[in-house]
Order: C-alpha cells, then sequence, then structure tokens
C-alpha cells in the first residue's frame, strides 16, 4: 500500500515540490528551500541545547517534546531538554537571552536533514520560533511521522505583533490568559497587551489603595501574584506584556472605589453593567487625582517589566468636564481651549510618573495633539466605523513623528471575516508613506473587547482570525494570497487545541445546553451556517445585554466564517457561471434539503429545548425559500415573487442575534 | 400544543408522582415530598440574603444565578444577591456561618411554592446546599423553564465525603483544581484531599527549603500564593482542603532535594519517571529528619486552616532501612521489633510537630500499630487486590478506636464500572458494626492517582463516577437501586459541563488528535464499546510509561462505564430470554452491522493516522466475530468454532491499551 501511494505521487509531481505545497507554514517563512528526503521520528528523538541557561529555551523545549509526542503517540525515551549531547539528533544553537525590549533578534534558521536538525538563532526567542516552526512541518505517513528535509531562513517584517485581551467587561482568569499567550507564541506574536481596568472594572489587587479592587471587581481581580506569574509565562514564551490602566475617560470602576477624584463633585459613582461610552472621568485639575495615579502607578508598573505602559486615553468625550464649572475655570486659567487640550494637559502630567519606573506611555490614537511628547507610542484604532480612512491616523502619528501600533481593522469583537483582517496591512500602499515614515510603524495589535465575550467563548473569537493577522505582521507583504492562506490556517486552527485553546470543543458545550443535552447534530449543521451579528449590531444601544446577561446563546456558539457558508456560496457561483453543470447543481439541491431537514430536527429538538425558540424562526424562513429553490432548480413550480420575499425573511437579522452566512448563494440562486 | 401535552401527562399520571418520577436529584435528599405546581423562572427571578454576611454565600448565589441564566438564556434584572429585599421571589434564610471543621450543620431545607421559594439552614453551608438541589430540579416545557413545587428537608449521612487528586503524578494546574472543587460541591462533597508529595513531584513553593520545588518539581509546583487562593476558593464552596505530604516512603522527591535525611547514605536519588512503590525513604534515625519535617510543616501547616494533615504513610517497604547497619542498630537499641514499629515510632514524632499547628495527623492505614496514638485518623485503602476484605481495615481501625475514613472500593483510577463504586458502603453490614463503633466511620474518600491521567483526561476519569460515591456518602443507605441512580445521573453528567468539566468536551479533543483531524464519527463509535484496561494492567510493571510520556491515545479518549455498551449487552439478554423477540434481534443486527461499517471507516481513516494502528487488530476481531454473528442471527452459514476464536480475539488486552466492554453480549450471542 505505501509503495501504491509513493508512485501515486510521483507520477503527479516532484516529491520537493510537493511537499512545499504541502507545507502548512503559518506564519508563512521569510525563506524556504526543501529536498526530497526526510527526517523520521522515533522514540530516540531528543533535543541537545547548546546555549546559554535560558529558562525560556528549557520550558519551550519541554513543552514541544511534549506537543510532540502528544501528536505522534511517540514514547520518547528523552522527556525534557538535554546538554551536553552533541549525538542528539536535534541540536538548538543560541548566542544569547533575548531582552524583550521589541529590539531583540528574533531571526532564525532551520535545516532539517534526514539524519538531524539544527535550529541556529542569536537568541533564545528566535529559537522557540524555530521550534514552532519544526512542529508545524510535522507529516506522516500511514504508520509513521515525519519532518519532510528543508532549509529555513526566517526573521519578522514587523517588530509589535500583539493581541490585546479585554480582562475588565469580563473577567478573563489566569488559565485563560495563560493558554492565548501559548496560542500566541505557535504563531510567533510577542506583546499581550491586557486591558486590566474599564468602566465594568478594576482587576488588580491593589495593597495600597485595596478599595479599587475590594469595591470594583465584583471580586473578580488578578492578584499581583497572579500577575507576576501570568508576566513570567509570557516571558518564557517571548512575549512582552503591556498593561493598560484606561484614564481618564472609562473611569466609572476607578471612581466607584474613590469617587473624591472624580470630575463631578459628591457624585456616587457604580460599576456600570451596560457597554458603551460613558461619562465617568477623571477630574485633571484635582492634585489628588495624580497623586492617586502616582500611587497606582507606583503599585502597578514594577509588577511589569516591559518598558510600554498603556494609559487608554480613548473615548473621553468631556461630558463631565463641560458640566463643571470649576473645571471650566481652570481651562480658562491654564489657555486650554479645549477638552482635548485638557486631555494633553491630564496625559503630559503621566510621562514623568511613567519615566520614574522607566516606562514609556502609550495610549489609543485621542491622546495625539500638537503638544504630545513624541516619546508617546500612539495606538491606532479609528477607522471606516468612526469617519476616518483606514490606516488614516496610524499614519498621521507617523508621519508626526511618533512611533505607532495598528489596531484598526484589527478588532476581533466586530466578528468580522477572516478576509477584512488578513488584507489590514499596518502599511497601506495607497498612502505611499516614505519608507523613513513607515520605521515608525511599529507593527499591529488585534484586540477583542470582552462586552459579548467570556472565558467559555473568548477562545473562539480570537482564534483562528489571529493567526491571519499574525501572518500579516510576520511574513513579507507579498504573502497575501487568500486561498492559499485559508488552506494553511486549516491545521494551525486543529492544532490550537493542543494548546487547551477552547474554540473547537466549546462550540459543542454550548450547543448541548441550548439542546438541553438532546443530539445536537442539527443544532450544529444550522450553526454552521450562521454567524453572531456584526460590528455592533448585536447588543444595540449596549443595554440589552448587561456584563451579568447569558453569553451561553445560539449566537455565542455561531462565529465568524461560518464553516459550510463558503462552499456553498462557492458553488452557487460555480453553477451560476455555467447552469450545465449538474455536479454543482445537485449539491446545491442536497444542501437545501439538508437545511430543510435541519428545520424538521429542530422543531422536534424545541419541544424540550426553549432556547431554540429564538432561532428556530430564521431556520423556518431558510426551509420555506430552500423549498421554493429546490423546486425552480428542479423546474418545478416557483414563485419568484414569493421566492423574493423568503429571501428577504432569511436576510433577517431580528432572530438570537445571528445571521444567515449563506444569503449570497442564496441571492445568486434567485437571480 | 401546550394544552395536549398537558392532556396527555395527566391523563398517564398524577401531576405530583411525575414530577418526582422525575426529578433527578443526585444525592437523592433525606425527604422529600411534591405537589402539583410550577414556580416560573422570568427576569424578575431574584435571590434576597436574610443571613450575617456571608462571602461564601454571597459567591454561591452569584454563581447559581449565572447558571441558572446559562442553561435558560434568561436575561435576569438582577445579577447578583440582595439583601433586605423581602419581596425577592427567593429567599435565604441563615443563622450562621459555618467553620470547616467535620462539626457543621450542613442540613437545609427547600421550599418551592408557586410564587416564592424559601432556603433555610442553620450555617451558610447548608444553605448552598440548597441552592445546588434546587438548580437539580429544573424542569421546563417547550417555551419557559420552571421549578416544581416541592419541599425537601435534607441533610448527610456521613460528616466526610472527599476526593482525593494526585498533584504528584502528574501536576494538576490550578484550574483543574478549581473545576473539580465547583463539581464537588454539586454534589456536595465536602473535603478536598490534595496529595501534593509523592516519588514523582513535590508541589509545593517553599521560601525556605527552596531546594524543594526548585530540584524536584520539574518547573511544576504550586505557589504558597495559589495553594492559599485554592483553599479560600474551597472554603467558599464549603469544602475543606486536607493537604498530604506523603512520608516517610514515597520520599524520591523530597530525597531528590534533600539527600541527606536519606536512608541510604551519599546515595544521589533523583526523582521518578516510574510508577509503583520505590524504595527512596527517610532515615527515622536520622535527628535531621525532624528538624527539615518541621521546618516543611512549619510553612505548609498555616496555608491550610482545617484541621486535619496527612502525612501519607503507606508502602514503605523498609529495604533501605534494612540494607542500612546504623538503622538496624538504632532498631536494636530502641527495641523495634519490625520496621513497622520503626515507623511508628516515626510517625508518633511527627505528631506533637502537627499538634503546634492544631493539626491532626492523619494517615493511610499502613500507620496504625499498637503504639499509635488514638488521635491519628486511620485513611482505609487497601482491600481484595491487596489480600484483604472489603472494608476490614476500615472496620478494624473503628474498632480499635480510631476516627477513619474510607478509601478502599473508591479507587477511581481502577477504571472499573460505576456499580461497583455505588455499591461500596463505609459501613458493611456484613460486618456488623455496632453503632457505637460505626460513629467512627468519619466517611469516605474518592482517589485519583494520577500516573495515568492529565489535565486533559482526569475529569474523564473522576466523573461522573464521583457523583454516585457521593450519593452513597450523603444519602441514606437505602437509596441503592443502580438503574434509577444511573437515571437521575444522566442529567448531573451533563450539567458537569457548565462548570468547566471537561469529560465530554475532551474526549473529542483527543479522537480528532488520533484522527490527525479527520473526521472522527467512527472513532466515536469505536471507542463507546471500549474502555481503558482495568485495575493495574495499563501500564505493566509501572514502567511502560514514564510521566512524560503521551497519554492522548485511545485508552484516554475510552471511559469506564462505556456508553453503548450496557444496551447492547441488556438487548442480548432480552433475546437470549426470548428468541422470538424480533424486535431485540433486528436492533442487534443492526448494532453488529455498525460495527462493521465502523471498521471500514477506521481502515480508511488509518491512512493518515498512524496512531490508529494501533487498536485497528481490535476493531478487526470485532469486524469478523459481527459478521458470523449477524450469519447466525440470520441462519446463514456459521462456524461456531471459528466464532469461538474469533470471541477469544475480541477478549484481547493486546492493542492499545484498551479492551472491547460488550464481551457479555458476545458471549450471549455465541451460547
Amino acid at each position: 500500500m505505501k509503495y501504491f501511494l509513493f508512485t501515486f505521487i510521483c507520477t503527479t509531481m516532484c516529491w520537493g515540490q510537493m511537499q512545499k505545497e504541502q507545507l502548512n507554514l503559518m506564519p508563512w517563512p521569510k525563506e524556504i528551500s526543501n529536498q526530497q528526503g526526510k527526517f523520521n521520528i522515533d522514540k530516540d528523538f531528543a533535543i541537545n541545547l547548546n546555549a546559554p541557561n535560558s529558562e525560556r529555551l528549557t520550558i519551550a523545549t519541554t513543552k514541544f517534546l511534549r506537543r510532540l509526542d502528544g501528536r505522534t503517540g511517540i514514547f520518547f525515551k528523552n522527556g525534557f531538554a538535554l546538554i551536553n549531547h552533541p549525538n542528539s539528533t536535534v541540536q538548538i544553537n543560541v548566542k544569547s537571552i533575548a531582552k524583550l525590549d521589541l529590539q531583540q533578534d528574533e531571526s532564525y534558521q532551520l535545516t532539517i536533514a534526514p539524519n538531524q536538525i539544527i535550529i541556529n538563532a542569536n537568541t533564545d526567542s528566535g529559537a522557540i520560533y524555530g521550534l514552532e516552526t519544526l512542529l508545524q512541518t510535522l507529516q506522516n505517513t500511514n504508520d509513521s511521522f515525519y519532518f519532510p528535509t528543508l532549509s529555513i531562513q526566517d526573521s519578522p517584517r514587523f517588530r509589535w505583533r500583539g493581541l490585546m485581551i479585554d480582562a475588565a467587561r469580563h473577567f478573563m482568569p489566569v488559565d485563560v490568559i495563560k493558554r492565548n499567550l501559548d496560542a500566541m507564541a505557535a504563531v510567533k506574536l510577542n506583546v499581550f497587551h491586557w486591558h486590566l481596568v474599564d468602566d465594568q472594572g478594576w482587576r488588580i489587587e491593589m495593597k495600597s489603595l485595596k478599595q479599587l479592587h475590594l469595591k470594583a471587581s465584583d471580586g473578580l481581580y488578578y492578584t499581583q501574584e497572579q500577575i507576576k506569574d501570568v508576566v513570567q509565562y509570557a516571558g518564557n514564551l517571548g512575549i512582552m506584556v503591556v498593561p493598560e490602566i484606561d484614564v481618564p475617560g472609562h473611569a466609572s470602576a476607578i471612581l466607584t472605589a474613590i469617587p473624591e477624584i472624580g470630575s463631578t463633585p459628591n457624585k456616587k459613582y457604580s460599576l456600570e453593567r451596560n457597554a458603551g461610552v460613558f461619562n465617568p472621568t477623571l477630574d485633571p485639575t484635582n492634585p489628588k487625582t495624580y497623586q492617586i495615579i502616582n500611587q497606582i502607578f507606583d503599585e502597578v508598573c514594577p509588577l511589569f517589566p516591559g518598558k510600554y505602559f498603556h494609559i487608554g486615553g480613548d473615548e473621553n468625550e468631556g461630558k463631565e468636564w463641560d458640566a463643571n464649572p470649576k473645571i471650566q475655570k481652570f481651562k480658562k486659567e491654564n489657555n486650554l481651549a479645549t477638552n482635548h487640550d485638557l486631555q494633553t494637559y491630564f496625559t503630559m502630567k503621566l510621562i514623568p510618573i511613567l519615566k520614574k519606573h522607566n516606562k514609556l506611555l502609550m495610549g489609543w490614537e485621542e491622546i495625539m495633539t500638537k503638544d504630545m511628547s513624541k516619546d508617546a507610542i500612539i495606538h491606532a484604532w479609528r477607522g471606516p466605523n468612526e469617519g476616518l480612512k483606514a490606516g488614516e491616523s496610524l499614519a498621521n502619528a507617523a508621519k508626526n513623528g511618533y512611533q505607532t501600533v495598528l489596531s484598526n481593522g484589527y478588532y476581533l469583537d466586530l466578528v468580522l471575516g477572516i478576509d477584512t483582517y488578513y488584507n489590514t496591512d499596518p502599511i497601506n500602499k495607497e498612502l505611499n508613506l516614505s519608507s523613513e515614515i513607515q520605521k515608525n510603524i511599529l507593527g499591529g495589535e488585534a484586540t477583542i473587547w470582552a462586552e459579548l465575550v467570556t472565558p467559555l467563548t473568548i477562545d473562539s473569537r480570537i482564534w483562528p482570525r489571529t493567526a491571519a493577522i499574525a501572518e500579516r505582521l510576520w511574513s513579507d507583504s507579498s504573502v497575501n494570497n487568500l486561498k492559499n492562506m485559508k488552506k494553511r490556517l486549516i491545521p494551525v486552527t486543529d492544532r490550537l487545541e493542543e494548546l487547551g485553546i477552547t474554540h473547537i470543543r466549546n462550540k459543542g458545550v454550548i450547543l448541548r445546553n441550548i439542546a438541553n443535552y438532546q443530539d445536537i447534530q442539527a443544532l450544529e449543521k444550522f450553526s454552521n451556517i450562521c454567524e453572531p451579528l456584526k460590528l455592533y449590531t448585536r447588543n444595540k444601544g449596549g443595554t440589552e445585554y448587561q456584563m451579568y446577561s447569558p453569553l451561553t446563546l445560539f449566537a455565542d456558539a455561531c462565529t465568524p466564517d461560518a464553516s459550510d457558508a463558503e462552499e456553498f456560496n462557492s458553488l452557487v457561483e460555480l453553477y451560476n457561471a455555467n447552469h450545465a453543470n449538474n455536479e454543482a447543481k445537485s449539491k446545491i439541491i442536497n444542501q437545501l434539503q439538508s437545511w430543510i431537514s435541519t428545520h424538521k430536527e429542530l422543531v422536534q429538538l424545541q419541544k424540550n429545548a426553549p432556547i431554540i425558540s429564538g432561532f428556530l424562526p430564521l431556520s423556518k424562513n431558510l426551509n420555506d425559500l430552500s423549498q421554493q429553490l429546490i423546486n425552480k432548480l428542479q423546474d418545478k413550480s416557483y414563485d419568484a415573487e414569493l421566492a423574493k420575499k423568503m429571501l428577504e425573511n432569511c436576510k433577517s437579522k431580528d432572530y438570537a442575534d445571528v445571521e444567515l452566512a449563506i444569503i449570497p448563494g442564496l441571492v445568486g440562486l434567485i437571480q
């Protein structure tokens, strides 16, 4: 049988070419060449480290061995990294230990020969990337596992490759953070931005201002020991942690604990339960505000060894400032014409406080005014949704001489399709930025705002889409073939499971709950063509869901890039290109029929599962249209007007916060 | 439709009776009466606490609300417990805060009326049990959720209802522990016994003897902050934590760090990677041994507020003692005739060290000798496997005046069927113990030894079987109908998912890995009739698996009580009772055919999934026999001798550490 397979392969294409095609590396490396050959994996597989004593590399090697033996089922004799074993099959050669400051050398070289694997890197971080790449090359026959022989030279395009997790709106326990750090490392991201404070919660244990976590967290916060643990865990993956304490706006939580530094005198602030932009704002005219911030930063800064500190600074509409005569007076006295100027006055005061701790100030783009220090890092987030051109604010920051990071286009909580994210390049070619200005663009950062995600669902919002963003930030801009990326994404998506990412497994958990533990096959089928409402159309006005509302609903089981939708939409395109394509036609009919039978099953299920009532009408709409379309395709009685009405019903976004992802296909069949 | 349903129900049985039948409570309460009525759940559902300020109850109420809205999808207006709201629909009345010392009053009273729910309890712990029972009563129609009206009086049979988790053999991170604590609370267990030290690892961060966690944990240990966090988390669930530091045997880890207190002079000890009973043992004749233990206990005891401290004391074969002339001499000088006496000498010295910290010494049954203090708690673990009668050592301890806890019969790592565990009663009626002696029996404890479990699989070994043990320990001994228990167990098993227990979801993770991310349906079907090898037949001699060997194999996906086996075995019984039963016959044939087609699919899958090779022969054996048996049932050509041979092949335990759980059914068809 093996002989047969080999023959088949060799007659269709050359071995080397096939291997390169099969390699599902992501992010795609800078240079790669491969030959016809295999490094076979057996129980003698062993890794020797020629490196300065690096905890990071030791841990990474152990994890690599566990993942490799987990996948292959091979019982390795050596379960840990070796030292002084020059005859081991894998040799890792490292010169120095990386300091995680964005200046570290992240390059590596990976060579797989039939009898030896060598990873060379200047730093241990580079070597860890080499191990991740090596693992991604794993191949198998029907009875063995091997690495294909090849040679890779690799280094990143951007220095800042980040993921931001909002732990304020919904608290994310340490294990959620850690598994996502592991996944980040697997796709070579190197900055974890931890959004720790917002209107809905203060998430840091404080020793000196205990009221912050005691009064403003609902008991859900990280102890300082946990923060240190996460920072160390991240560091061992080559990831720098950037904390964010959002000021002066988004301050409901801070002011719940310390109302005296709020901009409305004598106001009793309370934790915000809704989503949106709220008024509570620190008083920039009150010396006590700076004293408190000073005290907070004195305690929080030492927890984070990295040199960046994010102070938020976004979405302050200044309503409390406008309403407070004392603040108005202060503005006049200090020649601060606008609230924007007043905020700059505020932000500038934070710079020396942070400098004391050797930290650079980073903030969302609103902090950028003509008076803002050029030392500040500008985090660009606004774009078409906010009436700006994509990449415009990033470009402005870069032109103004600021180092800058892009998040516009990378907002995962908008639950857009992966194409959007993949096509967003920190360097927008249309803007024709000079290479000098491009140097100010540090990179980009995916962001997951947590109004509508919980520990149960957050992974399915972050992954796999963040792997595509990671490739955009690591690989050359010429690596941009969507179809090829999607092919390579499949195994990357799957293998995230071994890092504990729950994007696949938790879907079943949610569906079983919805089904009241009846069989979930029909629910699964329907969920594979539904997507949660995009942009901010779920949770209209921010008040439909409170932070304690259930997120165990159908929309939470559905994901962007609904798995069965693209195939159907493509089938219809194929069929419309050539109506004589009977194979496509019959597949389409099968698909339409399957939705009719899925609906029947859902009707049955619903009898003992009330939550299904919420989206059963949408399934009914699809059922009705499917029947019409089958009639049309089979040249039976078809009512075009009725079908159009039914299509409109199928476009509804009124049911259970989901929408059908097969509308393009349905439209294609009607036209 | 609703009207129709109601009519149907009322004509078949009375409403009250049906409800009681439908209630899937576990553990089953002491007294229960119910009436025809419903308490409907809507967004106004709110819980008011009339209680002393109890963090425990506040947290439990919040968790209850999240679970209830997670299940129902209802958006409650109040996401947290209320105070001073006498008109809230749920009233919880509590007199005092429980101290977790086994003396606390755990009783509660739950009354559900159409318009109000009342929980009365002397302590907050009792009230929390009331909330768990309330959640278990949840019912639904096709479009709403409700609690049936009823009245429950409840309190436990035994005071000690424990679960032991071994975090030494495979380290279990904090999140694994926490989710299992939540699950324990859901079935009213109240003692978490944390096995923290063994030959394979020391899992406690030490401030004074850092070498212990630095040299003897592979970097996998709990920080003291994490331990405090777990203890507090458990306490908030009404669970006492009992730590175990296993001495003087099982000491490879301790001696790796501190070899000078070992019983073999100048030996270089190292962490054990295999499973079994090993020689490294503390030297009871060396004063430094006690000094070190003193130092350890001084640091570890304050982390655990409970009054019990487990010192292990098991499986010391004394081989190092026999080989050391100095120790032999010491025995003679001190009139210690046997190693058992020497161990008692050792253990007695620990009692005052623990007393200093107000702790009682607990140990495995080997610590019980004539000279052992009656203050010690005896943990009975040996039974038929060790040549003793079931319950005998527990009875001996009780007769000798020791307080005692049963674990023999509750060893989850033996992966036996649930019947065995459920039928094990701490009070073995056959032994005719007087009620005075019975008083010494504190209760029982399920144990999961972790040689062959990892964070990925541990939940599927603990659950759902531990729920049955929990019922044995809580409910009256007359609650012992296996069939009824299994029926009630189903929803309890399902709902463990909402607490994060991974027993269902992680099966898919393992199977997807085995299938190399091809479709897993066939694998799932086959896994539903296979069970991991029982007792200690997996990992023969303890050396097939090292602690770093892969546990992502087929045996790890399979569970005891294979889900499809019981039905098949019963079908065959039914058919054999009456060969004219054509329905049973045709179901059996269908089942046999499905195994034939499953095998075909597995053969296909295996072409791209090497791990399947390991158990494909077993599937082949079943395929062959199934074909023969179909022939027999259909009166076609059948070779009885050949079938017998094939049956023997199906009984094989040689493939991938699993066995077929349908052997009784297959045997039934052959005879």
